[in-house]
C-alpha cells in the first residue's frame, strides 16, 4: 500500500507517474486543501481537482490544472458582468465546484464529496482531503494578508512574503482515512510539492505528524528544489521566507522529523553527496517531469528506492 | 408609468416590444417567480432571466430562453457526471444562476439580487420579483406532484393536469415596491403569458389582487389564447384544467375583478364581439409576435387601447 502526500501541479505528474505503475486500489492520496477558496460562492478545492483530473486523465497538459480543452465563457460573462475573473475556473471545471458546492450544501463533508466526485469521473484510486475542516493558507505580504489563491494567481506570487500560517488547521481534524493511511502504508510518499504551501498545511492538520512519526511505513519526499531553486512556482522564495536554505538541505531540514529517504535530481549530486555526510539517505535520479516517460521512471525509482533497506556502509560512514 | 406583470416567453416578447417604445425609467416589470428552482443547487429564476437577458439585448431568439449563441460544456459535463441535465443552463447563463446564488447566501433578497443583476447587465428599466419569499407552482398530476419546470421542461408538458397550486404563497408578500408600481402606474399591462402558470402566481401573493382592484391604473391585459388555443406553451390544457374556457372568454374571466380592457388577436374578432355584449371592453390587434416590427406593434395598440376612454356607445349597448 503507497499513501503519498501531495499538493500543486509538480505533485498531481508525481502521482500520474505513480498512477502508470501501481494499482490503483494500492493508492491512497492524501491532498491539501489549504488552497481550497469560495469564489463566486462555489467551493473550489484546486489541489483535489488537480489530482482527480489528473487520475480520470482530464487535466489539461499545457496548463497543469483545469479540464483538457476548456472553455471559459461562464469566466467571460462574470467579467461582463462586473465579477472577478482572476481565478481561472472554465466552463467543464464548473461542474465540479458546483457538484462539490452542492454535495455540501447538502450536508456531506468534503471527504465523502470528493469521493463522490471521484466516482462521478470513474477515479478507482482513494483520494483523501488532509481534513474536512477549512484549513486556510494565509501568506502575510506587504501588500496585506492574502489566501494562498490571491498570493499565487491574483498576484503572480511577486509579493515578498513575510510569513505564512494555516488559519483553522489547530482546531482542524484529519479527514477520516488520512492517519491510517499514513500509520498502515508500506510506503510514505511526499511529492515534488510546494514543502511549505503544499505539504506543510497537511503535516499542521494535528495528528498527521504524529502518524508520520509512528508509521512504519518507508518514507521518502522527491525534493521540488533542484540545482537549488523551485523546478516552478514560489517554492523557493517560500521556503526563504520561512527561514530555509533553497536547497534540498533545505528540504530534508524540513522533514528532518519523520523522512528515511530524499529523493533529489540528479544534477544534485554533489550536494547529495554533502548531505549523506550528515546522515540524511539521500536518492539521486532525474526528477524533471517533462515527458510521460520521465514521470514513470521518477515513481519507480522513488518506489524502488524507498523499499530498498539503507545500506550498511553508509551506516558505518556515519559513525 | 407603466408596470407589466409577466412570465414566461410570451411576456418577454412582449416586454421586449414595449422597452422600443417606451423610456426604461417609466417601466415597471413586475414577474413570475413560481417558476424558480434550485438546480444543481443554484437558484434559478427563469422568467426573471428572460425578461433581464430580453432588455440586455442577450436573449436567444431561437430558444426564446437563455443566452444568446450559448455554449453548454458545464451541463455535458455534469451530464458525464451522472448529474441531471433535463435543465438547460448554458455556460454563459450559468454566472446569472452562480451570480444569484452568492448574492441570496450573502444575505440579499431576491428583489437586490435582481437589481445588482441588472445592473451587471446595463439595464435601466426597473425589473421586480414578485415577492422575495419561495412561491413555487406545484402541477399535479397522475405521474405525482411536479414543479411547474419538471412538469414544462423534463415532462415536456405531456402529463394531464389535476390541479395547480402556488406553495408558499399565503406566508408570502409583496416584494418591495410591486403593489406600489400597481398602485401608482398610469396602465397596469398583463403579458400575453400563460394565466394560471405566469400571472396566477403572482396574483396569490397576497396584496397583489387588493392593488389592482385598488389602483387607478388603466390595467389591460393581452390574451395568450388565440384562436381557441394557447400561442405557445400548455396555457389551454392548464386553462382547462382549472375549468376555464380555452378563449379569449376563459381569459377575460380569469382576470374579471380587475380587468378594464382584454387586447385579443383580430382572428377572434367574433368572438370579442360576443364579449362585449357582456359588457367586457375588446381590442382587437395582430398579437402574434413574430417580427420585432410585430412587437412594437402590439405593445403600441396595446397602450394606445388602453390610455383611450371606453368609448361611450359601449356602455349605451351594454344598458
Amino acid at each position: 500500500m503507497i499513501t503519498v502526500l501531495t499538493g500543486g501541479t509538480g505533485g498531481a505528474k508525481f502521482v500520474d507517474g505513480l498512477r502508470q505503475i501501481v494499482p490503483p486500489e494500492e493508492l491512497t492520496i492524501i491532498v491539501n486543501t489549504g488552497d481550497d477558496l469560495l469564489w463566486w460562492g462555489l467551493r473550489v478545492s484546486p489541489d483535489l481537482d488537480s489530482i482527480a483530473y489528473m487520475l480520470a486523465g482530464k487535466l489539461s497538459p499545457e496548463r497543469g490544472w483545469g479540464v483538457k480543452g476548456d472553455t471559459f465563457f461562464c469566466l467571460q460573462t462574470m467579467g461582463q458582468m462586473g465579477q472577478p475573473t482572476w481565478f481561472h475556473a472554465g466552463d467543464r471545471d464548473l461542474a465540479t465546484h458546483i457538484f462539490r458546492t452542492k454535495l455540501l450544501a447538502d450536508g456531506k463533508t468534503l471527504s465523502e464529496a470528493t469521493r463522490e466526485i471521484a466516482a462521478s469521473l470513474g477515479i478507482k484510486a482513494r483520494i483523501l482531503p488532509m481534513s474536512d475542516s477549512w484549513v486556510e493558507t494565509r501568506v502575510l505580504t506587504p501588500a496585506g494578508d492574502l489566501s494562498f489563491e490571491e498570493y499565487f494567481v491574483q498576484r503572480w506570487y511577486q509579493d515578498p512574503v513575510e510569513s505564512v500560517r494555516f488559519a483553522g488547521a489547530s482546531d482542524a481534524e484529519p479527514a477520516p482515512g488520512v492517519t491510517e493511511a499514513i500509520r498502515s502504508a508500506d510506503v510514505v510518499l511526499l511529492a515534488p510539492s510546494n514543502p511549505v504551501t503544499s505539504i506543510a498545511p497537511i503535516l499542521a492538520v494535528p495528528g498527521i505528524r504524529e502518524a508520520l512519526h509512528e508509521s512504519r511505513a518507508h518514507i521518502a519526499a522527491v525534493s521540488p528544489i533542484v540545482g537549488g531553486a523551485a523546478v516552478t512556482g514560489p517554492a523557493g522564495a517560500l521556503m526563504a521566507a520561512q527561514g530555509l536554505a533553497v536547497s534540498i538541505a533545505g528540504v530534508a531540514y524540513f522533514y528532518r522529523d519523520f523522512l528515511d529517504l530524499l529523493v533529489v535530481d540528479s544534477q544534485d549530486a554533489d550536494a547529495a553527496e554533502d548531505l549523506r555526510k550528515s546522515g540524511v539517505r539521500v536518492h539521486c535520479t532525474p526528477t524533471i517531469m517533462r515527458r510521460n516517460e520521465d514521470r514513470i521512471a521518477l515513481a519507480k525509482s522513488t518506489l524502488d528506492a524507498a523499499l530498498q533497506p539503507p545500506a550498511a556502509p553508509a551506516a558505518v560512514e556515519r559513525t
